[in-house]
């Protein structure tokens, strides 16, 4: 592997476990047996390290988008079980993106920016994958629910890591496990569900079963 | 108003037009005209103050709660209408908590566990709201859909702020406006919506109407 990959792997590990503001570049640099200055070499900052593992993560998440609507026939059930699958496993590979959020949003302009772009796209490629559900018969909603329907969509699966670590109402517990964010999926198919017709609504007690309810446990 | 009070009226509007991060307790004494001691001599530091605030906050979202629950006749679409507006005036009025909320709570143990305790309250209360509306005929949904119903509107409507700020989606400018949160409320009431029965149902239009659809605004 490459340096600049190695530094890229090694931090996203230490972002993931750690938490991102507790690992500073001589925590990074130290954990990979390098020196703080060949470090700074392949990163001026700490900040040019998220942001490229950002760009990773962006990338990743339109390429799933794109190869999740087919070309050749319609949108089928099984689809939207690999597409909620693919971004699970995104999501759960950059977690502490998700959970350090609007932090790092508000200390850096560039990804501040690059942020809104991605969000814009993504907001943009959902709207694609609803049509194509209610198209091939398995969402039937107007354009107003449809709009509706992907806002929320969108902020409870950007939140839900926050939600599980501010609430503490699920059992929260550091680190986060891939179970956690699997329940964020429950809701939103519990979200989508009164949409949902055909085999997307005749399959949903599956779905949920998949995915697993969230149960609340006090403080 | 009592000194005490005077800081904390005066905290809360520069951390609503300001942004917690950027006034400190030097800042507040000068708007004040008081000297930094005699600011101190009633908080120890910014926390204490936030932590009053928050309490403030809480309070009120719970009074809110308690009278909006009537206990001598079912419970009507008026009362309904009611919540939705004393809550966004509670949250305009306390806005910066929920544009800031992540980090104070990082921030502060003592906050993280009050937040802890009133996150669970809520949800308590939003519960037993949805149980009113049910029992009126308001509302017809399932224990599980009410059970993922409150933490998809919890999440929404605690989110809805930051959503605005990191992805600039509708047109987020600083400061927030309160049409901006009030677009938030919409996006409750279409979370709703497939729920809704009897008059909630038949004055649904008029209900989204009147907190206005969000309107996607390109970056």
């Amino acid at each position: 592997m490459k340096t600049r990959d190695r530094i890229l792997a090694k931090s996203l590990e230490m972002f993931n476990e750690q938490g991102e503001r507790l690992v500073s570049t001589n925590h990074i640099a130290a954990a990979l047996g390098m020196s703080p200055g060949n470090l700074y070499y392949h990163f001026a900052n700490k900040e040019a390290i998220i942001f490229e593992l950002f760009q990773r993560y962006s990338t990743q998440m339109h390429q799933t988008m794109l190869k999740i609507m087919p070309t050749d026939r319609p949108f089928a059930q099984s689809d939207k079980i690999e597409l909620f699958e693919k971004a699970l496993e995104s999501i759960w590979q950059y977690r502490f993106m998700h959970r350090d959020l609007t932090h790092l949003v508000e200390d850096s302009e560039k990804l501040c920016q690059a942020y809104r772009e991605f969000a814009h796209a993504m907001i943009g490629s959902i709207r694609l994958i609803y049509k194509l559900q209610i198209d091939s018969g398995l969402i039937e909603a107007t354009d107003d629910e449809v709009d509706s329907l992907l806002v929320n969509l969108w902020i409870i699966t950007v939140s839900w890591v926050n939600f599980l670590c501010t609430t503490g109402l699920f059992g929260y517990s550091d680190p986060l496990t891939e179970a956690m964010l699997r329940q964020g999926i429950y809701q939103i198919v519990c979200l989508e569900a009164p949409y949902l017709r055909g085999e997307a609504r005749a399959t949903l007690v599956e779905l949920k079963a998949r995915y697993g309810k969230p149960l609340l446990t006090g403080q």
